[in-house]
C-alpha cells in the first residue's frame, strides 16, 4: 500500500474513535445515529472502522448529530479509552 | 440553493480563512503552497474561496504542508483579522 494511499489513515483512525466514543456517550445505536445524521448504517459503520475518507459536510453532519464541535472529532484523545 | 447544498458552508469559510492565515505567515504564495501539498494551484485558490467540500486526506496535506494541526484547521478563531 503506498504512502499516497495511506494518507490521512490516522486521522481517519481518530476520526472513527471519536465518533464511537460520542455515539456510545449519547447511547445511541449505529443505527440510530445514521438516522440522524441523514446517512446509511453501512456507512456509519464503515467511518468506525475508517475506511472513508469523509468530506467537510459529513464531519458537520456528525458534529451536529452529536453535539460535538468538529475540531473535537479530529483530536486525538483518552476519551474513547475504556470503551 | 438548499439547506442541504450549504451544509458545510460555513466550516469551508473557517478552513479558508484558516488556510490564507498559515499560508501568508509562512510567506507562501498559492503556487507555492500547492506545490508542497501536491495539488494544483487553482484547487487550493478555489478552498480558498470555501467553494470546495475537502476530504480528510486533503486536509492532513494541508496541515503537514503549513505545519499546524488538523483541528486548527477547522476552529473558528482571530488569527486571520487583520490581514
Amino acid at each position: 500500500m503506498s504512502i499516497r494511499h495511506n494518507r490521512g489513515f490516522e486521522l481517519r483512525k481518530v476520526l472513527a474513535g471519536n465518533i464511537r466514543a460520542y455515539r456510545h456517550k449519547k447511547g445511541l445505536s449505529q443505527e440510530a445515529f445514521a438516522e440522524i445524521c441523514g446517512l446509511h448504517r453501512t456507512y456509519v459503520g464503515s467511518v468506525e472502522r475508517a475506511e472513508r475518507n469523509v468530506t467537510l459536510s459529513t464531519l458537520e453532519a456528525f458534529a451536529t448529530a452529536l453535539g460535538a464541535p468538529v475540531p473535537d472529532l479530529l483530536t486525538r484523545r483518552s476519551l474513547h479509552n475504556g470503551q
